[in-house]
């Protein structure tokens, strides 16, 4: 919490400070960055997201442009280390530095689901699982529930490659569809929300639930699998207390 | 500790302050409100609630009033948040707030079972996955003797809802019988006890059984399960050492 | 370290007090007290013992007697909280206080075994499992080739009950054998060295082999055993090395 | 961190203090004595090494050196403690003081093979249970990709012994050829890199592949393994970004 703080003091420094590269996106409004950050901490923190895992948010006012950090390791993310890109992957504002490869993820998503404002691209060890096999990630747990209607898998030729480029992007977006995750072939997942709060709550919730999944195919029996109404997924969930509780464990860790 | 006894301090001053909501329940004893604040810390550091878990405690004087915290992340709560609840789920007393619309488990709960004077309600991942499974919960160590006479699972609905009105309560309460504890299909468990410290000392001891099952699920050849004799569940267990324990690593978390 | 410093500091004053209780035993060296409490913190920072395990020394100079907390959580040990007993279990120095019922475990041992000068009992859940299995421990890393002789089970009851007289410590000291470990169905272990370092070590080393084991076994293929040859625990282990590092994660914890 | 740069602090007076062996070796510069002291570091913070392992690195200057701690706790490590040693395993420069019995793991592998310049050697869990399986480690992560060509076995007796001469240590240089990483039967594996980051951050990818992999088996279904091309460990790896998130959890645990 401390951390996140002096992050943002910082960026309030930073957003009146002149950037180097030629800018067209406004700067990100303050507590939307701040919550920003504090997502990139939270996903490691609850171990969702490593150092390669990227967590991105549209930007409230021109829905074309959306925001995430230079390519530095998510534990480390301040409010002065985000960039904005445009849904071609077109860097449009915030820092000058390196970007992200597989920013064509959260732009080709942008892109192709208007409904989605947060997009988190983890390498979760129990979601990779899932993605190299063919037992169906289900839900076992309301954590899970919103992935009723399916985990879809995009293969990204042979040897599980990130997302480079906006073809492979639009064929992982197209395979994701209208659902609210799609595992990506030995590389991890994708998982999408209208809010922030809301990806960041799913992907800690879809960890859980492959975790209670390979526990489950451990024993032997039936399992007995939850099954929720088609569109499961449409409606934001509520994380709040969820944050608040994150937050805390930012802060005392 | 230090929290806790923080916690305890602000408790004695918000006592004599008076409350904005009409009451008829008079405060819990001041030491009973740190002791259940410290079972929710406690439940949260031992791995077994997470955010949406909660515990209570039947009222000392009226045995038709319970306590347990405001809808707040469990890890957070001090006995500046608690509320008194009558056993139809109607605040009789505490702070005003938002209230855990969960609070029917232990309303309907303290209702059938006089017996009993805490409730724990937890989503323990390792509890989730027996109550999907037909693979019954039973006693592979010391720790989860208590459970021998079986641990039926409540289902309610198809995905794993949660327990938000007396009906589904008294539901829940006739499946648990007159047994320790009941699973909720894919949705998490309750423990009860006859004091505070059993019902968290047994959460504690039925999530370690259940992860040890689990393990032995994993292996090949037969388990060699324990027997207790009917009625484990009936005499209060002695959790004070480990309290002390528990208590030293709130400490030094 | 600093609480085992300030530990031992305290333990000082203590020798020279007067002690409640008439006493036949001379105060156990100070160098073997603070190893001793050591021990304790160790066990449970690595995660082998839980609030219920012991660990004891055999008196340096009469070598009926042997040393023991009192009946604490064993991540509070300091060396204030010795206790002397003979071999039938009854007190004859140290502090007051309640005993462990469970001391006729070292007790026995320390009659049956000349050669044992340390013993620990533990509640692994690694341990507990094979307990309960028909599968034998056995080792799959060099950090268990001392119980290459086998760890046979001993079955106290239909409970998993622990060890809180003579004749069940004799039966269980029996079962043991000339072994290295035993375990207690239901229950957890005992681990014996020729001294509190290698008891120690040993009890480490056979908890992660029983988890690699476990692991080993949710693949399918052929497990390949390693044979060590006949009387591989007879000599004393070097856990010097990792001595000075288990003492460093104490400090830094 | 504070720790890392302390210890740089210690080195530089070090490097200029008599030694009492005779020494042939000028000291190794001190950017990259502090990058071995962390590589230690990180390697015991990340779970793949304990207080058994070693990591080196070979000598800049003279290819026929090369640098590792004394005999030591690998997560106590400081430049103060690094030995220099020539490839039969003589020692040539640094401090004096207890040597690695298992240093011809190191010399022998910087002999057969002129295109690696850090070995790793650890005892990880997730790796021994692969070394006594007939289950091959293959990559299910792009973390493991580095792996593709196969991770062979070599046994060393019945009882896991590490390598404490040069025929042993010529014989897993053979079993190892041209390949990233070997498993010793019981009791670990080596794992190799043109640099100290690329050999750590494969160390590392190797342990989280192998536990994925593990999940994998305790699951029903069939295994969708990534199938790089041939030659896939021949690259050195990027890790740069991993190694300031390593720096940054050493600073902070």
């Amino acid at each position: 919490m401390k951390t996140v703080i002096a992050a943002l003091a910082l960026a309030l420094t930073w957003a009146v400070a002149p950037l180097a590269l030629a800018q067209t996106a406004p700067p990100l409004p303050a507590a939307m960055a701040t919550e920003l950050v504090a997502a990139n901490r939270i996903l490691v923190n609850q171990g969702v997201i490593d150092v390669r895992g990227h967590v991105s948010v549209r930007d409230p006012v021109n829905p074309n442009y959306f925001w995430i950090t230079r390519a530095i390791a998510p534990g480390l993310a301040t409010v002065a280390d985000l960039q904005a890109f445009d849904l071609d992957g077109k860097q449009v504002g915030g820092v000058s530095g390196e970007a992200y490869t597989e920013r064509f993820i959260h732009a080709r998503i942008f892109k192709a689901r208007p409904d989605v404002n947060s997009v988190v691209h983890a390498h979760t060890p129990s979601l990779i699982t899932f993605s190299v096999s063919d037992i169906p990630l289900r839900p076992v747990t309301t954590a899970g529930l919103f992935a009723g209607d399916g985990v879809p898998i995009h293969a990204n030729g042979l040897v599980g490659e990130g997302i480079h480029d906006m073809p492979v992007g639009d064929s992982l977006a197209a395979k994701l569809g209208g659902k609210v995750a799609v595992l990506m072939r030995g590389h991890g997942a994708v998982i999408v929300g209208q809010t922030v709060r809301t990806a960041v709550g799913r992907a800690i919730g879809l960890d859980l639930n492959a975790r209670e999944q390979i526990n489950l195919f451990s024993m032997p029996g039936k399992i007995d699998y939850l099954v929720p109404p088609p569109g499961a997924g449409k409606a934001s969930g509520n994380y709040d207390r969820e944050w608040s509780w994150w937050m805390h464990q930012l802060d005392s860790h």
